[in-house]
């Protein structure tokens, strides 16, 4: 058969699955493809994404520890501010190669050298509608002013890229001019950029086929059709050998290919390795909570749901076998599997999930138990630990006495100090505590912790996680909060929704704390911390 | 040159790009492809979410507007409940034929029956893993449960199609033989199931190739590597001519191939038309308000940031000319574009920006007024229309005096009936005011709403969107609060942050209040309504 992305045999392929282990050092020999991240800069320049000096040192030294070839840092044209921040980044003395993006202006490139870059991504301008409608230039011109910078720019020490903006879009014959001309002033590479992710991966193929016979080539791609990847790969199938990418694929409008997807697809099918994806995962959280761009469950690789398996089938499957539902395992890219209960829960994963609190329960009572699970689901959408258990012991008919109750909450808020009471009923004990927080919330939870605190209750209680979905509609929409609570080895999640975010978080925490201990000196034994 | 995807000559190729119009009726002459719609089945399976049957009509419904062909509507064995579910679809009389899925039991096929539906999804083990170890079966017994199963459907009158689950990493002889029987028993189709997403396209290709010289071919691919819409279409480029796919990608783990995604890639790049694309932003946002899975805001085509533009080279050259920066236009897909301001702003933005609010700058001044949005994203992230208007107002050194500014807010929550009373003034007067609602926040709004009521000021305001991002970490996070409000054909968006959830929606909501007022009579005539 056609080689789809021809020079790269694909290991998930009929005909070498066999034969796959044995041959895999031998595959592609002599293929390297490495990765240039542009996060600090493509990815910075979507909207409502700033990132501080202190975030964008962290995400660099992130991919360093990643083993990233090229971190483009910024563009040094854009201001003092983030002149300084490239700076950070190369007084950080990473393995990486450390970049400046610049414009096609010799006062770009001298700004670049201020700021101790070791090489510059030079954009100029490639399709006849940035070379006239935008610069308003003519193509003469253009070749001439790039071989100019290029030469300036190596004179001076850097590492030169040249980016033919809009690539994807332009006359392939003169983008081959472009190239050509980059390459003759002393280029290290010249890079593909489907600019607006307009290309398809025919079209791909053919402009860095061509490209790539003139010398180095790179190659830079966008989602907006969906075909970041497919256009990635098909580049390096192609010739090229260093793919632009952001982690999670942040970016203009639909963003760029994520380093994450285009790391693991090279490894995965073609035992092509750019970086080490044990870190992909933590790469990932640090970039998403640094852009505060959150990542879809359903985002692959690194979103929540990534390695998650609710539904009846998968589950047991599952369970039976790590590998019956997973491409590859979760901890190759720095991650854990994890079951989860709702409408689709079966047998074999309610099982599974009780015996972690220690519940033993008969045929019959799992057949009531996951019943009664998916119901809740189909109402609810959001099944804990703390519904399981509910269930169960109302299945088996066990009386439990709650430990810790709320019986009262009074929260103020608006004002200068955020103050909160509460009474809850502690073993019997009423206990009445105040205390003061940022908002309602806040304010709640310490003086949930005050009524607490002198109990053997309270001891070495942790907030593990609070979350609440974001809100959209109106100020009256219910709200969800969910939180982890922990005390020592054991950790019990509990979520509550009311149209009051404060009694919503409130009784969730609450209702975790109890779930914590024990029922009674009995269950005390029973349910010991494993 | 090769054709990366066999069959399929690509639009953006540039040896087409200039005859592209002239022959795009005649270039996929005879070829058609068509979507199998899986939202309501495998997209359901996600962890986490759950659709009522009100939610599974209003999918189905917009998916047969938008001309899906087959809209698989769930799995008829899951329970009563799920059954109803089933049914109310199959009652709405669709364009669509409505399946169900069913495994490989004669039970679940009789349950499918029951629905009504036009057809079942058939799915049987394929690969050794699943006939061995998943089912405990043997291939050969596969094989005589399909073909006998096929036929009994069949002799009912339902559509069939057989899938082949984990066929991705099953023994390719054996699907053919499965993939025979199947079509031999009078199957309609049968699917190549990249199950657990772990397929390269070359495979991909390699596989349906060889079951699309058998019969009829779909396939049915997951993004665990990114490469959900690659194998999608390398399926298409090897004879298959369904595809399945979920709204949003929503589905178990990384999710299964996006629709929209499909559509859009099809449609741009190879002038194949499988739904009315301009029902996509339609589609994904029902999709996303039932499910609870956000949008990602760099997802591709239907996130939040594919049309918007803020960095100051894009927005510039998206002024000039709207192509400059897409792939194509908004509206096909049923959106509009949008310029935001940020820490890339750049003039021709923020005089656009300013021009909205009919305020008018020199170029000294807006060089100013740019700097101070960018230094104001640099630390804030974010700079909405209130933003803008207060950083014009104090770089033209106009005074103004606010009209509705909070003087004090107190709200109570955590009780039975959240109450809150504000101060205000108003034009010089003071107002005082109470209100109660369903938590802090909706009693604060009543408040207010009641402290403006009977002034002037109250005409016509409309609170057209509240939002507050994501709450992670712990209860002392910082809360940020965006809201738009909107007075006759004028809107402003304000967000303010603050720990105390209360108080920083008050606050965005008086200030928004008073950016609607024109500031004085004079400025009553200057910023008429538009």
């Amino acid at each position: 058969m056609n080689d789809l992305f021809g020079g790269l045999p694909d290991n998930t392929s009929p005909s070498n699955r066999d034969e796959q282990h044995e041959e895999r050092d031998g595959l592609l020999s002599g293929r390297t493809v490495k990765l240039l991240d542009t996060t600090l800069r493509d990815g910075e320049q979507a909207p409502g994404i700033s990132l501080t000096p202190d975030e964008k040192a962290e995400i660099a030294a992130a991919l360093d520890r990643a083993g990233v070839a090229v971190v483009e840092a910024g563009s040094a044209c854009t201001g003092e501010v983030e002149r300084e921040t490239i700076q950070r980044v190369t007084d950080l003395d990473l393995d990486a190669r450390v970049t400046s993006f610049a414009r096609g202006v010799r006062n770009d490139v001298d700004l670049a050298l201020d700021c101790g870059v070791d090489g510059v991504n030079l954009v100029v301008p490639a399709s006849d509608r940035h070379v006239e409608g935008k610069v308003g230039t003519t193509r003469d011109e253009v070749v001439e002013t790039t071989a100019d910078l290029v030469a300036y720019a190596r004179d001076h020490g850097l590492w030169v890229e040249v980016i033919g903006e809009d690539g994807s879009r332009a006359d392939l014959d003169f983008l081959e001019r472009l190239a050509e001309a980059a390459h003759d002033a002393g280029a290290n590479r010249f890079c593909y950029a489907d600019t607006v992710g307009h290309a398809g991966p025919e079209h791909t193929r053919e402009a860095v086929s061509r490209l790539a016979d003139l010398g180095p080539t790179s190659t830079h791609t966008h989602d907006d059709l969906g075909l970041a990847v497919t256009n990635a790969l098909a580049s390096v199938a192609a010739g090229a050998d260093l793919v632009h990418a952001t982690v999670n694929g942040v970016g203009e409008r639909a963003g760029n290919v994520a380093l994450e997807e285009v790391a693991i697809a090279l490894a995965h099918c073609y035992d092509v390795e750019t970086v080490e994806t044990t870190e992909l995962y933590d790469l990932a959280r640090t970039v998403a909570d640094a852009t505060d761009v959150a990542l879809a469950p359903n985002k692959a690789v690194v979103g929540e749901n990534a390695f998650a398996h609710e539904s009846g089938i998968h589950t047991d499957g599952t369970l039976k076998d790590e590998q019956m539902y997973e491409p590859y395992p979760p901890e190759t890219v720095g991650r854990e599997r994890r079951l989860v209960l709702g409408k689709h829960t079966g047998r074999a994963g309610a099982k599974a999930a009780l015996s972690e609190h220690d519940v033993e329960v008969s045929d019959d009572e799992l057949r009531e138990v996951v019943a009664r699970v998916q119901d809740l689901a189909e109402r609810n959408k959001r099944v804990t630990d703390a519904d399981l258990l509910a269930i169960a012991e109302d299945v088996q008919g066990r009386e439990r006495d709650r430990r810790i109750e709320l019986r009262e909450l009074t929260a103020t808020s608006g004002g200068r100090i955020p103050t909160a009471s509460v009474r809850l009923d502690v073993d019997g004990d009423e206990r009445v505590a105040s205390g003061t927080g940022d908002g309602p919330v806040d304010a709640a939870v310490t003086a949930v912790r005050a009524a607490v605190g002198d109990s053997d209750a309270a001891t070495d209680f942790q907030l593990e996680s609070y979350h609440v979905d974001a809100i959209t509609g109106g100020t009256d929409a219910v709200v969800t909060v969910e939180v982890e609570m922990r005390r020592g080895d054991r950790s019990v999640t509990v979520a509550s929704s009311d149209g009051d975010i404060t009694r919503a978080s409130v009784t969730a925490m609450v209702d975790a704390l109890d779930r914590l201990l024990p029922a009674d000196s009995e269950a005390e034994t029973a349910v010991a911390d494993d």
